[in-house]
């Protein structure tokens, strides 16, 4: 079995050694550097823009402004197209903008020789603008009177929603109903999460040329194919017209899920001759420029009968869009349908929710889409209601669990398989949760502890709210071993080393005899939508699967032909076609592969190239326990011990799995205790925008983390996996919260809880003067 | 139609602006650079090599000598591999020898952080020689006494033939028996051509580095496919460990179409953890340690009738193959059977060639592969009898032409289509052949003018000699543009155009919707053996034909599925599917290829790949006339007209097989007049290894070249096309040759016609003084 095996990384060497070459380590001959000039107001008008001076400045090659732009409004999210007007994502940015909309909106570009002499143009740049009032606040920007920050939405609504889901034999017709029924305990809560950045090592660089009159754009991306796709939008040219390359990428966690600089940076080249155009892209750039994650409001009401069973539910929620649509709605949308579909009404749910534009940068992908933050109103709400009560809050829950067998009412996503059941007995057990919950009841003093806990599900992949597509092609080598050819991406999360193991296992060979084309080149490589939705292992899984199943049928039908045997009894071990009765060695794959190139009767060059287009999705699971220590009158929590529990089917690497759990755990940390996006309400402007101020945690704030697995086989996975990629960063927050609660009694409901809030929350609640 | 259009080349704008990307405008990070030491002797031993003072110099990295290399021998022919020890190319060569067998033979290596350091460090390397007798005249080479080049041949004899041919329906025995017969005029003839280097603009430069405990080489060269497989050989490791990258090269000639350096700088980077190193070739080591064109000694002879009719032949040819077995007997083989097959003899024809090592720097393929030489021969022995006789050397050369349908009797290589009679009568008639022929017949006074003429045929790839099998991959793109994805290779001949044109003929769509993935990466690039034999439009179009035709029946099945209709009742034209029959337009390609990627029907990638395992060959024809003023007493030849007529069938681009041809006619001109590799016997050092002291022609030296074409249908040619990469500087040398003896009545039978040989015929003659 090559899937299941605990391989080190095929990239592990390359990437200790330094070896490993990204986007800033190719040099397409002497490059052109070019630097983006943002806006310093939040809204308004840009009048008019002055470059006599900057371009006087020596080595300054061309200055662009929004009044060159093209006036083409594009896509940016990473989606798979819609060939329906309807489906299709907001097309909301240009190029370079005059109408601003955040603090530091892109209104020109100054392209030089060498960054120096950009930089020091950009500040001789003058510009004129017309301003309006900044707006940060999403229920303050809904219907808000002036100029909307879209024309096309006079509400600043990008998009809104508000429907009942009754539960199918429940003989309800609304939510409100059951919640208003007097038989059960009614609960509200309201819950809050901020504004977080991805913190991806390596920024989003690219860089751009011109070949063959088509535009080449080398960018550190997750989604290779969709950066394609998008730049030939944003510059109106044929998409045929553009190649995206993507070498290794330092991190993206979403960020890199949409499509950012990569059409400014190819509308640039077009601009200096096709040559070479570097667009760097800074740390504070990053914070400012890029995504982040959206800040959320929850408010929350429940009836729960006597019996535990939450009956129905309301949830409400408003996003936080900033100024530009991204991934628009689709971020709440999944946090509020997470919310019901981790414990199923018994009788009714009502869901509302609102993207609002606002003034602030706009947030966009961010691992979990939505979830962390729907997961950390759940979670909370469900414990404070468990508390009300005097329940225990982790038998509150397990009444309450997607069942298997469970088929979402509006989307059809079924729960082919479920271990949370599991995965919570395992928690629970390591932690001690039952003798923890008892032992620190009771607690006085300055220092107290307690433990926590939430859970989590998690969809694998978008259909059917979207398009699930993936290619894969496979090619014989001369040798015996084979190149995996996929447009998925790895992106650090190992997909690479696991892509090579499924390969590996569907044509039955050894992982060390399949070589991954680890770069993808939009040119050759198949089409795939790319590393998102923890979909890869899932989606494009199955096209390896079926890739490897079709190269192992062409091999072993030309090895009949050698043999002058039924390929149908035929089969391939290790490195040999052998037997498929008695498994004995008849043919070496080398000799094969040599007979195949080089025949003179019959050559041919073996390779299986498939698309899946998969119509499938399934539920993956887990669950946090955390242990912690408060500090009362510092504020600070420490977390003593913390274990995520994974369902996430069939494990193809078990090794990488825990590595993928530590790093989600890792950022869950930052997100409940230290990190959030600071910004002056007046100027809308980021006021914490560097690694300096921003407070990302570092190992040294980074406790042992424990990863354990329940491995369920599900029927719908190419090998029984389901996701992994996001889920882990999932129940870190809400987990914490509660034991904070569980320590010291005190609710607090939003994040971060850091020492500022959580003294001012020790104040109120009396514990502290 | 696309085939037949005068299209500009997809990499012109990109080439003549400096945009396109050779091997040096590629720098993976800093780069390391080798140099390699080369012996100072013709033939001997290397005792040992003292590498104290040179590891001392700052900045370098690593020494490595003839002592540390692998004692492995390896072929570096760009052959396909056979899966037959006896086809298998001979295996002489090694990384790094101590066995030194020609003048600046490689025995050692440096690598440094830059070229200086390497430089200074070679310099100070102590070399200790066992010195062997030299030896460069092949006919003294064999059975010479003492140490042989290579062990394995005592008799310095790599191979050798000797057999006759009788005619089908002949009643003689031998041919021998022919030549003595009485009946018959008969002949004799030496001949005798000299040993010229390629000069592509680039020299074979390389750069090394590992990847995931690969090794990718980036090279100049035509046969990326080989080289992988050579450089796995010579380092005795998986043939799939190895990835070539192939950008674009500054031509190549044959000299590229041999694995010289790759697998040392393969080797290199393994030695220095994987770090990349640049190994950098000079034109010195160019002229030196690359590969030339075979000078050969011709001896012919013939018997005639009354009526013209060539009887019976003897060729003998020993050809100088240097220290290395690089192509083998394959290229004086070619010589000497193209003589064959051009006048097929009426009764029988003798062959006798021998591939004789000695210690100058080993020949290889160039352009023409041995025709050149042997048609250099045939043509002056052509004139010679014909002048003897008082025949008209045309009417001699039309009665005994190759005629429609001649199958070779012994490689079956048959003639499809001819035009070699009508491509006679259009260069005679250009040039004024008879009224000329006439009016310089008797000259007098020092400035003298001539006509002459030759002819040629040419095989087109290498079957059935060798394995012709290529792959084509194209890729539907979003905007119903496709991708072309070949292991064939441009190498400045213009393969990248006339592959899109073919593409797009056989799709039904326009040239410039096809865009052709200029560089080949051996990771993903179907397989192809590469640029050479004239091979590429013939065998590599036929791939490119089916996999056309295969895409195109995809979107067309697909169109049916959208349209609801049989997709037999539909095709393409221009960016539509149309209605076979009215060929109206019902949907175009670029919707049906959005629809394909994004459907939530069916979502398909629609991609074609295919191999064409070529099983055929044809013939293509052509001739030189060239009109010639010759100053006597300083033996100049000046070059009033000259002309070139190829039936290479039907042309994919008229104006680039007219630049084909220019390119050709120049090289033969060099070839002719000027171009010579001069050694010193007595050491085997070449004393004109430059630019400087070669006397290669420039455009001030050419004279105006014409091309005229004669296009014949080929029916074995994916697009009645065949050969004509190699053809044009076949019969130059020839009838410029055949003009001095017009001209002047003397006949030079050794090329180049030089000055200084030319006086010391004239003298000879009585001419001059």
């Amino acid at each position: 079995m090559e899937v299941g095996r605990e391989l080190i990384r095929v990239d592990a060497a390359d990437k200790v050694t330094g070896r490993a070459k990204y986007t800033d380590d190719f040099h397409e001959g002497p490059m052109l550097v070019a630097k983006v000039l943002h806006s310093t107001i939040a809204n308004g008008l840009v009048k008019s823009i002055d470059t006599s001076a900057a371009e006087k400045v020596p080595g300054v090659v061309k200055i662009l402004t929004c009044f060159d732009a093209p006036a083409i409004q594009y896509p940016t999210p990473g989606h798979p197209w819609s060939v329906e007007a309807a489906h299709q994502d907001v097309c909301d940015r240009r190029l370079l903008t005059d109408r601003v909309r955040v603090y530091g909106d892109d209104i020109a570009a100054v392209v030089a020789e060498d960054a120096v002499s950009a930089e020091r143009a950009l500040r001789k740049i003058l510009v004129e603008y017309e301003e309006y009032p900044v707006i940060t606040d999403p229920e303050r920007a809904m219907n808000a009177p002036g100029v909307p920050v879209h024309e096309e939405h006079p509400d600043n609504i990008l998009k809104s929603m508000n429907f009942d889901v009754i539960t199918a034999g429940a003989d309800v017709k609304t939510a409100r109903e059951v919640l208003d029924d007097p038989r059960y305990h009614h609960f509200t809560g309201r819950y809050e999460t901020q504004q977080v950045q991805h913190c991806h090592i390596e920024n989003p660089i690219s860089y751009a040329y011109m070949e063959h009159g088509r535009i080449t754009v080398v960018a550190s991306t997750q989604i290779p194919h969709i950066v394609r796709r998008v730049c030939g939008q944003a510059l109106g040219i044929p998409w045929g017209k553009i190649r995206v390359v993507k070498p290794y990428i330092g991190g993206g966690f979403g960020n890199k899920q949409e499509v950012l600089y990569e059409p400014l940076n190819a509308w640039l080249t077009t601009q200096v001759g096709g040559r070479a155009v570097k667009l760097d892209v800074s740390r504070e750039e990053t914070f400012q420029n890029t995504r982040s994650r959206h800040p959320i409001r929850f408010a929350l009401e429940a009836a729960v009968a006597d019996d535990m069973r939450v009956m129905a539910r309301s949830v409400r929620a408003v996003s936080n869009q900033g100024g530009y649509a991204s991934h628009g709605h689709a971020i709440v949308a999944n946090a509020v349908t997470g919310i019901r579909q981790l414990y199923p009404d018994a009788l009714a749910h009502h869901t509302e929710a609102y993207t609002v534009y606002t003034n602030l940068p706009a947030p966009g992908a961010m691992r979990g889409y939505g979830i962390p933050q729907g997961d950390f109103a759940i979670e909370c709400f469900m414990e404070d209601m468990a508390r009300r009560m005097g329940w225990d809050p982790y038998e509150f829950r397990l009444r309450n669990l997607m069942p298997l067998g469970y088929v979402d009412p509006t989307n059809g996503i079924t729960c082919h398989s479920t271990g949370l059941r599991e995965c919570m007995e395992k928690g629970a057990e390591f932690i001690g949760w039952r003798e923890l919950r008892e032992k620190y009841r009771n607690q006085t003093g300055p220092v107290r502890r307690g433990v926590g806990m939430a859970i989590f599900s998690y969809k694998t992949g978008v259909y059917p709210i979207s398009l699930e597509t993936a290619s894969a092609r496979i090619i014989l080598n001369q040798d015996g071993s084979v190149q995996l050819h996929l447009g998925a991406t790895e992106i650090g999360q190992g997909g690479d080393t696991v892509f090579c193991q499924m390969a590996a296992q569907a044509i039955g060979i050894p992982t060390e005899d399949v070589h991954i084309i680890s770069t993808q080149d939009t040119d050759t490589a198949p089409f795939d939508t790319g590393a998102y939705a923890s979909r890869q292992t899932y989606v494009t899984g199955k096209a390896i699967k079926k890739a490897g199943e079709e190269i192992r049928d062409k091999i072993l039908n030309y090895g009949g032909e050698l043999l002058k045997r039924d390929p149908h009894g035929l089969g391939i071990r290790g490195r040999d076609v052998v037997d498929a009765g008695t498994g004995e060695a008849l043919l070496s794959l080398s000799d094969l592969a040599e007979e195949a190139f080089y025949s003179l009767e019959h050559s041919v060059h073996i390779t299986a190239e498939v698309t899946n287009h998969c119509k499938e999705n399934t539920f993956a699971f887990g669950c946090c326990f955390a242990e912690i220590e408060v500090d009362i009158p510092v504020g600070k929590i420490k977390v003593l011990r913390i274990v995520n529990v994974h369902d996430s089917g069939k494990l193809i690497n078990p090794k990488l799995a825990e590595a993928q759990v530590h790093g989600g755990m890792s950022m869950g940390l930052g997100y409940a205790l230290s990190e959030e996006m600071k910004f002056d309400p007046a100027t809308g402007r980021l006021l914490n925008g560097n690694l300096l101020d921003y407070k990302l945690p570092t190992a040294m704030d980074t406790p042992e983390l424990t990863a354990l697995f329940v491995e369920t086989d599900d029927p719908s996975g190419p090998f029984g996996n389901k996701a992994l990629g996001e889920p882990p960063a999932i129940p870190v927050a809400p987990a914490i919260r509660n034991a904070l609660l569980h320590a010291t009694g005190v609710a607090v409901d939003t994040l971060p809880l850091n020492p500022q809030k959580l003294v001012e929350a020790f104040q109120s609640a009396g514990l502290i003067e």
